[in-house]
């Protein structure tokens, strides 16, 4: 029988979500800009207009420290549950008997079930201000596609998604929470799309990828002037929007006299990965801190820790501008594992940058394995987190048995990116032994 | 577009959690006891000795007004995410164009999914120090089981649980989550006990009852002394150990200046609406509080607002002692609703008595309506509700329309149960138009 201290949960005051967002950008030398494929040259704010709005634009060519989050974002954010606890995992510690300290941020907690509500909620600002009344995306495991379904009502925005195939079958209550939230929801690919129908007639058994549902998002935002497309994950801005998580746990670990040594977040896109860890990066830059920062990827799309570092396209019909980036290809289509949220080709150039600049280290890691640590999770902490989520607690179980083999007292910080209550078929498959491993070497 | 207060969010500090509970026994006045139906008189601790603990029994027949929460339970309860916040409907007050304030308390935020897990602490607390290794139980929704199976985990006691078979089909995923907790988790009626198997072959296509499976599961307990039965609703221990949402949300309301007008929460077994509001009954039996107090049930399961004040079975076999309460006698067996939690054919003794001694009103709703209800919270709060919380939903929402049809500025506070993550088949069913009516009338 365990007692939990006081300090198990170090929680903010809603006045505490912080004012400006960091900007990674501002402290990274020699980041190469987008280039205009057809010209080679870098991609001018001409080349994203058919596709964002002005403010969108501007806010991801920045390189800007600090940048106000505006007003209405930020009193929307208490809705999404925010500022986020940071909670110390003593039941896990306890069953792993780690002298480890483990920390890890909820932003499961969020009612849209993972943090991508962060970037959803400025974007549709942005995009109500500019006067739009559509915004398209894609969605991989639901969760950006469920957030920016719901943020949309705020700002009167409709929204339209294109889910990829694998995901929309796997999980069929997503485009259900979706609907409810009054979007449509298509499997990608599509017939909706040119791209979406030469796609299924080369090839009508896929299960879709997140580079060919980008695709069709920018298709359709490109053909319409009020229409634009919202990502979630991989572009500065949208690292920018995420970094609240970490400029919270920042603030909460500074509250409650904790120095991480090892920081780790689950990396697909980049967003959850960018979001928690930039702030601690940008300690790191000045010297400040020596904290260990790690991203946790799937072997089934590990971009980072068997990608190359190349221009490539974001999407895999090769609309986008080229983007310098660690990637797989961009016509790399990954098995089709439960966390689809981590199946993406690339890896957010700022991310990328950061670890070819030796700001952090990466590890892959084989579905079976996460949700082992899934599991675990779920029977020591209570809390069912999010196949995505898996690998960040992989990670940080791995790294809390290190330490207990070195016998080190040291504190690991993850950050929980999302909750597993709609991941439970992929759960049920673990535990009846049939999940098949992911890796691309297999 | 909207701008949220800052007091749109009234949270606690982890030291505000409720050190009593608030037991209404003390203050109710002619409380009829529990009967040994052999016998025809009061039952006596022995009767219930065969299927629980001592201290649980002490508990269930206490009249004292405030009771100890022990520290080992307190100190879990930060653990489900306690203290829960209440916040503001400031979407769906301005969605309806109501001059009435909608707030809400959050029991949607424990990771358990609902407010179970504030009684689950509890009981497996006293067993694990009454040397109990094993717990059985019944679920109808899911949401009971699942909080038992987890909170056991806390405590070293393995759980059984005995689902109503209409929702373990309906809900294929709750049984997952149980299992990942750890737990055995058997469709009732079932063929584990003598009982279970005779309604099988009395009624081979019945979708079972919670009469039918607290049956099953207390067969279970009787025949082994270091097993347990543990109920989710109903008894006056549950009641009590739920009062801890009533005296968080009291706290909450004094701290933010909110006289309640309506409080509001929905009724099956009656442990969300005792928890709730019994602490302001207090308030009203003490000639403080005007406040009207409402319960929503289901028109599946009507008891309050259609069944009759008297001595009845807890179960459907008969082998709980008679109580007396509103039932729609113990061989009702309800429509098979989303709302699996609401499926009761009884009524908590002193939700029974409060109601009879007119401490309260209650009001019953065709399951569409309540999922039209959810649909509206869901778009415009971006929290998915439980099929029961829903139930509570539509109250207040009705409630804020006459406020607005009198022009009044009343102020409507209601109990969100849980969420409803594992509940979207009944919302796609809603959203497809082929959701049935549920009342008993059709």
């Amino acid at each position: 029988m365990f007692m939990i201290p006081k300090d198990a949960r170090i929680t903010l005051d809603p006045e505490e979500i912080p004012k400006q967002w960091y900007n990674l950008a501002a402290d990274l030398p020699d980041l190469k800009p987008p280039l205009n494929p057809a010209t080679g040259k870098p991609a001018t704010a001409e080349d994203f207009a058919t596709i964002f709005c002005k403010p969108i634009i501007e806010q991801e060519a920045s390189t800007k420290r600090f940048i106000d989050i505006p007003e209405e974002v930020r009193d929307n954010l208490i809705f999404l549950n925010r500022p986020a606890p940071m909670q110390r995992a003593y039941h896990l510690e306890k069953f792993l008997k780690t002298p480890a300290k483990i920390y890890f941020k909820r932003e499961d907690m969020s009612p849209l079930g993972s943090h991508k509500g962060n970037t959803a909620l400025a974007q549709a600002y942005y995009n109500a201000e500019a006067g739009i009344h559509m915004l398209t995306t894609e969605t991989g495991a639901g969760q950006w596609g469920t957030a920016l379904s719901m943020v949309s009502n705020l700002f009167d925005i409709d929204t339209t998604v294109f889910m990829v195939k694998g995901s929309y079958n796997q999980k069929p209550f997503r485009r259900t929470l979706m609907e409810m939230y009054g979007a449509k929801c298509y499997a990608s690919p599509s017939e909706y799309t040119d791209f979406g129908k030469r796609i299924l007639k080369e090839h009508p058994d896929t299960t879709g990828s997140l580079g060919i549902a980008i695709s069709e998002a920018c298709e359709m935002a490109a053909k319409d002037e009020h229409t634009c497309y919202a990502l979630g994950s991989v572009m500065n801005h949208v690292m920018l929007h995420q970094t609240t998580i970490g400029l919270e746990s920042m603030l909460q670990m500074e509250k409650a006299d904790i120095t991480p040594d090892y920081m780790i977040a689950c990396a697909g896109g980049g967003s959850n990965f960018a979001g928690f860890t930039f702030p601690m990066m940008y300690e790191k830059i000045r010297g400040k801190s020596e904290c260990q920062i790690i991203a946790a990827e799937p072997k089934a799309s590990p971009s980072l820790t068997e990608g190359e570092f190349k221009y490539d396209f974001g999407d895999t019909a090769g609309m986008t501008p080229m983007i310098m980036m660690y990637t797989l290809g961009h016509d790399f289509i990954p098995k089709s594992i439960h966390a689809g949220g981590l199946r993406y080709h690339g890896m957010s150039p700022l991310v990328s940058a950061a670890y070819d600049q030796g700001l952090m280290t990466a590890k892959s890691y084989d579905q079976p394995d996460t949700f082992h640590a899934g599991v675990t999770f779920a029977r020591t902490e209570g809390i069912v987190p999010a196949p995505e989520s898996c690998h960040a607690i992989k990670a940080a179980i791995d790294t809390a048995l290190e330490c207990k083999a070195r016998n080190e007292e040291k504190t690991i910080v993850f950050c929980l990116s999302g909750h597993g209550f709609l991941d439970l078929y992929g759960y049920q498959q673990y535990m009846d032994g049939t999940l098949p491993s992911s890796s691309i070497d297999e």
